[in-house]
């Protein structure tokens, strides 16, 4: 087993990469050989940092570096000594089983596609991410590569996504859910309907039916489907929501240092109750709507954003805003 | 001012609205005579329990009550008695100034839209909601109510939110974004790239251009305009991810009681550097992509997954099941 590590890929490269891999190598948790990919010198200066370096390390010289004003599409032609294109070159000559890399998402993506070619019976390659969720992690399939999908494209995530999650994460039987807006078949868009009937009628998927974005966290399925648009969105809001969440306990616990910790500023921000409903808008009137949870203090909020509301003429600027 | 409150919305219904009711009257929250719109025997117990009722409180008997088994597009028709028909109708007719409820969305979503009729220029009435932000709350439009919308019904939605955080919210020159995976222009969808254009040319509109999921947490703006499918993934998610983590906090405090509370394994599951890497799928090769601002720990973990798929045969599996 031989994984070509793009070393030149994170923020602060080759550091990470080389404290990663030697890592991987010392707990077994890769028990391969790691091919380091990049400028050779700064990739020796690193590792001789260090006491004691595996022997599984091996570096192989990339003198060019992908930077972020390189548009993706064009890497492999015009950076052709880049790290990526040589990692890439490795693994597709078969002097490395995988790539791995933490450089421009997009120009990873466009030099795999050139460099290793979709499978026979794969139209649009997907790009899978891993959400955390209350049980196990959940592959969602497509995180961004694809948008405007049709149904034929999202069983063929599903196909994907299930192989991925079997070979990948150990799963026996993945649960294939579809990203969608109610449970029932009928809801949702078109591209939605339609892929639930495909998917139901695909053998080889273990299709459990439409999950909701309540349902991901919950970890009701192992692998999610959907199209590119609303997968990147989800992925970044997820990614940043954990990020700030972080921040703010993080903070909380510096003020509190050895006191009691105070966590009901975290609390109040992620408290839905504190905010005032859902208002329907473009309407002759104002009509707020509740969580049918909704304890006192949602109701006390939702009352006194529609009397705001109305207080400042909120339909009669409504009706003047869209005749302007 | 005089609020028109459907007291038989929540699933504890009336309590938590005559309690929500008496609070906003006593914290002049809501400087208002509420009309509690429900079951005159259910709401007069209830408040026959307060020693000290507000005398803005003013009770409208309606007997009938929508129940999640009635079809919400018939509320009106099927249930003209019921608390939803009824304090719309109030509202209509000018007997109150708004309405609040919270009962089924989707009833309350159907019966205000056939009572309360879209305003002049609104083609189809979107529904919004508060998003808790690192900065201020921002609204999110639409929530769920259209999918598959065009550009011109996304422009009447910045109109419709920009309105509503102004008179509603108490922002002055709201920031509107289009919900979309880039910055640029050209990124999304059809209809992100064509909504773009036509807010760029928009009169009345703050329009600061292209968000991604990743800016709703910054609180880079304060009103977001997206379709519903994509708006309705993300809210369901938030208000999931918010209660999944208050609930491992809470978790976590009960279980250190007086000792010292550890968050580790709340940040462990909100600690995007324990997975492994977003994995490239269809392709004929293993390819794997980290986050630029990657640890070493996120690198060791791709290593691993990159050579766990390796290991069980991933690119084969992957062939062998697009064929069957």
């Amino acid at each position: 087993m031989r994984i070509a590590l793009d070393a030149m890929g994170t923020d602060h490269a080759p550091r990470p990469e080389v404290a990663g891999a030697i890592q991987a190598l010392q707990e077994s948790a890769a028990d391969a050989e790691i091919i380091l990919v990049g400028d050779e010198g700064l990739i020796c200066a690193e590792l001789a940092t260090y006491d004691d370096v595996p022997t599984g390390i091996r570096v192989h010289h990339a003198p060019d570096r992908v930077s972020p004003e390189d548009s993706p599409a064009s890497v492999i032609r015009r950076k052709p000594n880049s790290s990526i294109a040589v990692g890439l070159k490795l693994h597709k000559a078969g002097e490395a089983d995988a790539f791995v890399s933490a450089g421009s998402t997009g120009a990873v993506m466009a030099a795999s596609l050139f460099t290793l070619r979709p499978l026979p019976g794969v139209d649009r390659p997907p790009v899978g991410a891993l959400l955390p969720t209350a049980g196990e992690l959940c592959l969602l399939v497509d995180a961004g590569a694809n948008i405007g999908c049709k149904s034929h494209h999202l069983v063929q995530f599903a196909h994907l996504g299930s192989v991925y999650a079997r070979d990948a994460m150990g799963y026996t039987n993945p649960r294939v859910g579809l990203l969608n807006i109610g449970e029932e078949p009928s809801k949702g868009s078109v591209l939605t309907v339609e892929t639930y009937q495909a998917l139901l009628g695909e053998d080889g998927i273990n299709f459990i039916g439409n999950v909701e974005g309540r349902d991901i966290v919950q970890g009701e399925c192992d692998v999610i489907v959907c199209d590119g648009f609303v997968g990147n969105i989800l992925l970044k809001f997820y990614e940043s929501v954990a990020e700030h969440i972080v921040g703010l306990l993080r903070d909380e616990i510096r003020e509190a240092k050895d006191q009691k910790l105070d966590l009901d500023h975290v609390f109040r921000v992620l408290d839905y109750a504190e905010y005032g409903g859902a208002p329907l808008l473009g309407l002759g009137g104002v009509s707020i709507i509740c969580h049918g949870s909704s304890p006192p203090k949602a109701i006390r909020n939702a009352l006194a954003i529609a009397a705001r509301a109305v207080r400042a003429g909120l339909v009669q600027h409504s009706v003047e805003d869209l005749k302007s």
